[in-house]
């Protein structure tokens, strides 16, 4: 639909209004740090109205002292601050042949903010978990119905859970985002953080945080953001594999081109920057490399600043461009330090999430 | 689709040819076991055809000794003869408004055969289960493409789990029903018998037991085979459940009239013997009333036969026709030992399955 693709809020693609989902045109990278209002928007269901003052958190499942805490409080516990990059696990949805009727992200639904929050571990030990704790359920206040068949009756609440262990170790309820309060869409007033993880696990418009002893099936990590794994658990029968529905989680190590911008005019025989940015979950991005002849040779990039575990990497590489005019295919390819890269295909398991294969960026050359 | 409705294969209704599904007419109902060649038929794919003599069963995954097993082997095992009611999942689906475009059972997909075969826990006692083991994933032989863009890519074989409890206490791997070898629409050569389970659970044509230690996710108890079950976690929220999509597994509590059959005449003021069978799932039926005023009064219906856990009860009414000619409306309402009993409305939270509301029958008096 190019209409609504040049359809723009604050300098942001209107994938939908309702609900609302912006997307960030990603040849307006500028920086290590995306501005709040540039920031890509993915909503489910009209943005909560919520009156700080009369807000509550609630802490409760299996835990021995549930409580409930208030924004007022909430702000006195020690916070802390970390730039995290958020990506949508719909990201790249446009490239996947054929066309799935979703969202149809490009290259932004990606940011990376400085978020500032109280570590969920934090309000953890003050519930004090039963030795049974497994699980936490994040659940947000926004909500409605939904056309999808196979989704719960009635009324839905957006809600994603995490292993405990992840929880302890990083993840933050944030109230500031780049050092201002949270803007409604992005979560107002409190939004959890799951670095490296998919966005859909950093729930917006937190309202309560559920203990429980096993892992949660709720419709957000079940019917939908999920992916078939397959596990081979034959001794004889090599490839009998089976596949489990598994919820989205890590994000898959990935370098998206922000400039030349795809379809830009580039001027032949100059030198040209390109420049993007990679990223990957719990581990360093080793190098970013890109491909000018479609895949068969590759060159190193120069990494720029420093290195933020569960935040991106910009980088950037001094393009020759070719003398003669025509299309032009940029690939770029990261690999991370554990030795993750990009697959040349997507893997149908996968759905439509998790889209991380090489991602060729076509520009003119005249 | 009345045309398929009129459509009989040994005076089974054939509900569809590929896959093929059989409904037994249920006012054919004739005795507490079905004979084989009228016993409902479900499947998903294309019938095996398995050579009995090069047929091989797996038992792998968590186990200290993974084996295969051959047919002439198995059959020298000590294997045990139990009554077993198996039902579809969606028995009755055909009585829910609005219509599902899903196989449109009526009331006969739910037959009570006697099964032969060896305890489950035979196996697994010689494969010597890890300490980590959780549960026992049924595998069989049927195989194939779906159309749902939510099942997994390529070719997939229908698998079920069950927890090893269950496994261990009463599962029978059955290759003989009502005495004789398996038909091949009845999962020859090998069936699991989950008793007291909806019948997916009894997977046919079994080639593998996989152990596991973490609860399965495959397809037919996720995006298939699924329901939605509410937990209230808040101490504070009451009535702020989460819907967490659950496996189907026990039969509900259920009555069904046999006969008169829905649409039969009925003389006007003659005694006219009402009969059907019920059932439920790790009780006994207490007792099953039968309604002719829409529900406002019950009388106890007598209840036929012995007990047996987890076979239907048959049960009969002398019911004193009225003297006025017109339609009357039959209710049959079961309860077990337990005291469940049948709701009044299908709860949508099951969705197009575990369907065991009141389901009035209506005949002609003439």
């Amino acid at each position: 639909m190019p209409q609504e693709e040049t359809k723009l809020r604050d300098g942001r693609i209107v994938r939908s209004e309702s609900p609302l989902n912006l997307e960030m045109p990603f040849s307006a990278l500028d920086g290590f740090l995306t501005p709040t209002k540039s920031f890509y928007v993915r909503t489910h269901f009209p943005i909560p109205a919520i009156d700080r003052d009369a807000w509550w958190l609630y802490v409760e499942g299996d835990v021995e002292k549930p409580f409930a805490i208030n924004y007022q409080e909430l702000i006195t516990l020690r916070s802390a601050t970390a730039p995290v990059t958020l990506e949508c696990a719909g990201n790249n949805r446009n490239f996947l042949e054929p066309k799935i009727k979703r969202v149809q992200w490009r290259l932004g639904a990606v940011g990376t903010a400085d978020w500032t929050g109280v570590p969920l571990s934090t309000l953890l030990d003050r519930a004090i978990l039963k030795p049974n704790a497994r699980e936490v359920i994040l659940e947000g206040a926004d909500c409605g119905m939904l056309e999808d068949p196979k989704s719960p009756p009635g009324e839905l609440k957006f809600a994603h859970s995490i292993p405990l262990e992840k929880a302890r170790r990083d993840v933050l309820l944030a109230c500031k985002m780049n050092g201002e309060d949270l803007l409604p869409v992005h979560g107002f007033p409190l939004r959890a953080i799951v670095p490296g993880w998919y966005a859909m696990a950093s729930v917006k418009w937190l309202q309560r945080i559920i203990v429980t002893d096993r892992p949660f099936t709720g419709y957000y990590q079940t019917i939908d953001y999920a992916y078939w794994q397959r596990t081979d658990y034959g001794r004889w029968q090599r490839g009998e594999n089976i596949a489990e529905l598994t919820p989205l989680s890590e994000l898959q190590v990935k370098a998206e081109i922000a400039r030349p911008a795809e379809g830009e005019m580039v001027a032949a025989d100059t030198s040209v920057r390109v420049f993007g940015a990679a990223w990957a979950c719990d581990a360093e991005i080793a190098k970013v490399e890109l491909s000018t002849d479609g895949g068969a040779t590759w060159k190193n990039t120069k990494l720029l600043g420093e290195s933020n575990l569960n935040a991106w990497r910009l980088w950037e590489f001094n393009w020759q461009a070719p003398s003669q005019p025509g299309k032009q295919t940029l690939i770029a390819r990261a690999t991370d330090s554990l030795g993750r890269t990009q697959p040349v295909h997507h893997d149908p398991d996968r759905g439509i999430y998790m889209i991380n294969q090489l991602l060729p960026i076509e520009v003119n050359v005249q």
